[in-house]
């Protein structure tokens, strides 16, 4: 341990109250009446950066909440970068959905802090900051840093996309890291190297002009609800994959040596029946459960609508019926294209009986870090270092839009996706909460990998 | 034309009067707040049939709304027995549904009578007992008549098959009248010979315990809305028949001479596509549309509902989904053998991945006359004497459950479907209206039909 982490110990509980302030502010991004509280988390944390000493801090509007920004370049134009991504705003909570506090009155107990936005993301985030406070306070880092902290992830970042384009120049670095994820489990670190791209779409299929009477028009009119069944029903092979011609035409295909690292996490058949409840398990038999999820692109119906649901009964022949469906996609498929190839799939399976319209609704690329890139290694050996446990490495089933944002705009640049946290912190949830020893370890581990980023040559 | 004609034409316009009064009480069969008033017409229509000089006459309790009855036997143990049913409750109605006057105060416009009830059924089932009056009031009528006027049909007859299962032998006759539809146009009239039954469930599939995340979860899971449509895309053969195995078992065949019958009445193409609007018909291509409705059974979705269908998007792979399903069934399909065949076709259909539940929600006969019966001559040439042209032979495709009770109940009485009204009345819409010039053919074809039903031996 360096000089940086005694800093960090013997400074721990100061970094616990400043902590305690941040998550006080109730920066609600989607609230309109929030908007004041969330713009103050932004100076708050601004004030603490100019504070520990980073450089042109500077609090950068965009169309609704601003983006917080500072760097320290002192390592020189041949040191490396780190830009840290992070976000200041929080879900909303109020005490009647299932908190036993105020979730803005932040309580400890037990080495455990309750607050919203204490796990997601104002705990991890503030942890790369007291890393670098740690850093700059016992002689000259090694490496440079640029902060970016956001304040609408809660929102989706809308605006980010746009605003990393605008900034090119002033973003560009070697390396991202992102630490507002977790971790498997306290004694098992993981470091999150993919996620899924989303492509979501809509099909409505109309048949009569109007609700039929199914007595007097029924057997000679194509119901909407059956065709779009029957729309549904062919876009599945029967093992599970994907009928749309092409579909998998970009994915990159699992290596033997990631299938056995991901072994190491993955969760047993049992804990996945556990988590879901299902009679039996579905999908690509030639990929394990873990695989499916992290590994390969999905189509799923994420819901339908169409006529009479309602208690009772109704004959009626409904004009039309409508579909939610969204793809889940990997490296390196392209949303947009895939999204194409959906649409024309099912225009060709429309019949003449029904006519079929196909809108797309959202789009996000896919991430994969290369495992053998020397910051991965960086990473790995922080957490070896700062954490007291060599992680393991995991495939993320969700979707970051950020992360492709990143990448796109800041030429391909690698992002580690460091957690802190753990999935049981109730993020989103009532009673969310951070374990300060995690806070603690995050700080260590974070410090480390500064440090290691500021080796590789 | 017969004295009893005359009478009638002579006191046509006190019938009106009669009949106008009639409509103005607001007896709403689902409204309990319109109890008294449902009751009130009830008496009403008691106090008639006690003027005409018909016998017996009672209101008797169902547990909702009574029945009317009344007899007039007098043409003794050898002559024939006309059953009459009709109802005097009404489907509910507000100025604000788009009346142009209020529905519950009769006015005559052009020798159209508007009101709530004018022809949905109280002109129709009027113009039956004011027949028997004309009947009546000179000389002897030849055949014996049994009045059954409820007071639920607007609610389906709830407790009607009670009823007459409890009254089988003050009910019994030779033939059932039923005054309560449509004819194609004033100078068209058409009987209905048959009608389709109906068999009703809903299917819900259940995959997860609960939504989950379509990241965190999708590849693994079987989607149930996907399951769901599945299913349903399975229940038709390509050729749009009923794919259920037995389904088409008791299906009494279309005879040559019926189908040539049929076709005199039949709407062109293009008059089924100005109504529906669709780009192109579905269903049996061996039977002509009109066949496909009337003659033949069909499977359909009625609707369907699983996770979000909102606006927008929401990435959620649902816990369950749900289908609502009906067959409309011909004879001799038997409602509930029906629904055992389709539930076990659904749960021989369902995958090991999902739990798939199938309940019943309704059940009724369906109902097919014998064109060669002497009855249906007899209502043939009631309306060419008494309307004043051959009426047609209609199959209908909606469901009346009253006729399947009568049937089950009463030894397969034959049932002759005479309707005075036409589609165009509005009944159950905005402005519904009766056209008086067919309330006094109706009445006129009422008197020919007790006339010649009299002289069948």
């Amino acid at each position: 341990m360096t000089t940086a982490h005694d800093y960090a110990h013997q400074n721990q509980e100061r970094f616990q109250q400043q902590l305690i302030d941040l998550c006080r502010i109730p920066s609600v991004s989607t609230d309109p009446e929030r908007k004041g509280e969330t713009l103050q988390a932004a100076e708050w944390v601004a004030a603490d950066m100019r504070k520990i000493g980073l450089n042109n801090v500077q609090i950068m509007p965009t169309p609704l909440h601003p983006v917080v920004y500072g760097e320290w370049l002192g390592a020189g134009p041949n040191a490396k970068t780190v830009l840290v991504y992070g976000h200041y705003d929080v879900q909303p909570a109020v005490t009647s959905d299932g908190w036993d506090q105020d979730p803005f009155e932040p309580t400890v107990k037990d080495g455990v802090l309750y607050c919203r936005g204490s796990s997601d993301d104002k705990g991890q985030m503030f942890a790369q900051l007291k890393a670098f406070e740690a850093l700059l306070a016992n002689g000259k880092p090694t490496v440079n840093v640029k902060f970016l902290i956001e304040g609408e992830e809660e929102i989706g970042s809308p605006n980010l996309g746009k605003f990393v384009a605008a900034h090119r120049e002033l973003l560009m670095a070697d390396v991202c890291v992102i630490s507002d994820g977790s971790v498997i489990a306290l004694d098992r670190p993981s470091i999150g190297y993919s996620t899924r791209g989303l492509m979501y779409l809509e099909m409505e299929v109309f048949g009569a002009k109007q609700d039929l009477h199914s007595g007097a028009f029924g057997g000679i009119v194509h119901n909407p609800a059956q065709a779009l069944a029957e729309i549904i029903a062919q876009l599945h092979n029967p093992d599970g994959s994907v009928a749309v011609p092409g579909f998998y035409d970009h994915v990159v295909a699992l290596s033997a040596a990631e299938r056995e690292e991901l072994a190491k996490s993955a969760w047993t058949d049992a804990e996945w029946k556990e988590a879901t409840g299902v009679p039996a398990f579905w999908g690509e038999k030639e990929y394990l459960l873990h695989e499916r999820i992290g590994a390969r692109p999905t189509l799923e119906i994420n819901g339908f609508v169409s006529g009479f649901y309602g208690a009772g009964s109704k004959t009626v022949l409904p004009g039309k019926a409508l579909a939610k469906i969204s793809c889940r996609l990997v490296a390196n498929q392209n949303a947009d294209q895939i999204f194409g190839l959906v649409r024309d799939h099912i225009l060709r399976l429309a019949p003449p009986t029904v006519r079929v319209e196909v809108r797309q609704l959202a789009s996000a690329g896919p991430a994969l870090m290369d495992l053998n890139s020397p910051y991965m290694a960086a990473a790995s050996r922080a957490y070896e270092k700062g954490w007291g446990q060599k992680p393991v490495y995991e495939r993320g089933g969700g979707t970051l839009p950020i992360l492709a944002d990143f990448q796109r705009e800041l030429n391909q640049i690698p992002i580690m996706l460091m957690g802190f946290g753990l999935q049981t912190d109730g993020a989103h949830g009532p009673n969310e909460h951070f374990v300060l020893e995690m806070f603690k370890r995050g700080i260590d581990t974070a410090i480390c990998f500064f440090d290691e980023v500021g080796q590789i040559k």
